[in-house]
């Protein structure tokens, strides 16, 4: 039942769906007897995405991705209602992809009143992300612990861009015993090297062409690593003026962690993990690049 | 395969282990195919714990009980370290009673370091038990949450003894859609109404005489109630004075709530639950009665 040599785009019957109940019964008889993949999305697909989808194809017998702008996760000032919902558009994205299920829960579903338990990891969630939008990983771990015991998949895939959020899920599935395998992509970046992002499409043209930066700091800071800095400080203050010479950049945080918890380092010695997180303009981005020495 | 006829008190081999793996590597092939009754509990088992053992016997194929006294439960003026942990007499215990595998996972193995992953519920755990004990109901989710994953049962067995409790489970099973039944039991008690509880036998002799004042606070309110008595203050009065009148009793609360989310109810409408803590020298004890009209 592998489809592995499925050509990447004809045209299949998609199945989409928003009821968990159906999505359960869909998935029973296919339990410990299929390989299913999982992708949770908030949808606007872009290649970041969509390489998530194809991976999940490769290595998986069935294929959910699930598209729910999660409430829970965004801060009472953050951009909920603003974020992108082209759903026709994403209907065809996954469908060409080779998905075999879209699921589109509904919140009222999802946090049926009265909702009251939530998903609290510590510690890693203290810093970055965590620190700038309290409550964001709570919201994240919450919904993808439901989605997990919902679809209770084999694999699920996440990009490397929200890096934070990739060690909150690994704790999470680690701590809580589920037993999935967590895969995790490499970020895909337009020519330019601006990691894609669903927020990408609210820059202005002039915001757009400022956006690279965040990628040519990442890259100046490998290059540094390569010839020879080790010490944290001024790594830093070199990737920091990078990004205050660009004026429509401002720079939120720029760290130096360990991989592992991103607690940060005042010297590199195994390896690093460098985030970023910059607006440009309103919008504000995040990237990272993992450091090997 | 089910074990209805089975006479209460043959000998069988049950399993016991501690292990997570070997525990999951038993049930594996079980999922999907047998009944999973499962009784999670923190040993020094009485009567009401091998009444939850013979129900799960009577309505599954395969009975899993978890002994683990959950350090994550106990806050640090509580009573851990002195909890009972009679592991020779519970395993014979279990053992008469047909249970199939008695698990007993070490704390190393539950919380491996670094462990970073909590569930909370929120607003059911805010008042009575939740406010005397902080993080009690933190640390019960959790740890309850945790043997769900890895048991995977498909029905659990709790007593209605500790029922706040059983309200938090409700809560957690639904909103992190856990597939499994849950199944509260009648409060078991002693001769003279003393509800069980290993806690007990931490009554000196005394004490032990003066604790079914809790089980007649209960019966008192009740017969109030069927007497027509509707209004909540002057009930709990009568409560709170029979208490009093025990001289080595000490109220903690007494409380008329609705029997879903336990918001103190003003006026019984449709019932309630009657719950009640107290101190008996130094040993807290808790009971309810659930109230119908």
């Amino acid at each position: 039942m592998r489809r592995k040599n499925r050509p990447a785009l004809i045209a299949f019957a998609m199945r989409t769906l928003s009821s968990i109940k159906t999505l359960q019964k869909i998935l029973q008889p296919l339990h410990g007897r299929k390989r299913i993949g999982f992708v949770p999305t908030m949808g606007a697909f872009h290649e970041g995405h969509l390489a998530l989808m194809r991976q999940a194809r490769r290595e998986c017998d069935y294929v959910v991705v699930s598209l729910f702008v999660n409430p829970l996760q965004f801060g009472p000032k953050e951009d909920f209602a603003a974020y992108p919902r082209p759903i026709t558009s994403d209907r065809k994205k996954a469908q060409e992809t080779g998905v075999d299920l879209l699921w589109t829960p509904a919140a009222e579903e999802m946090y049926p009143s009265p909702y009251r338990t939530f998903i609290e990891i510590e510690e890693i969630t203290r810093r970055w992300e965590g620190a700038v939008r309290p409550g964001h990983f709570r919201g994240v771990a919450t919904v993808v612990a439901k989605l997990f015991q919902i679809v209770r998949p084999d694999r699920a895939y996440f990009g490397q861009k929200d890096y934070q959020q990739t060690r909150v899920i690994h704790q999470m599935v680690k701590d809580l015993h589920f037993p999935i395998s967590i895969r995790i992509l490499s970020t895909l970046r337009e020519k330019d090297g601006l990691a894609m992002s669903s927020r990408n499409q609210r820059l202005s043209p002039a915001e757009r062409a400022a956006a690279p930066i965040l990628f040519r700091a990442l890259q100046k800071a490998e290059a540094l690593v390569r010839k020879g800095a080790r010490e944290s400080p001024p790594l830093l203050q070199e990737v920091e003026a990078l990004i205050r010479s660009e004026p429509l950049a401002r720079l939120d945080y720029a760290a130096l962690c360990d991989p592992k918890f991103l607690e940060p380092l005042e010297r590199i010695q195994k390896g690093a993990v460098l985030l970023l997180a910059v607006k440009i303009g309103s919008v504000r981005l995040i990237d990272n690049v993992l450091i090997d020495i």
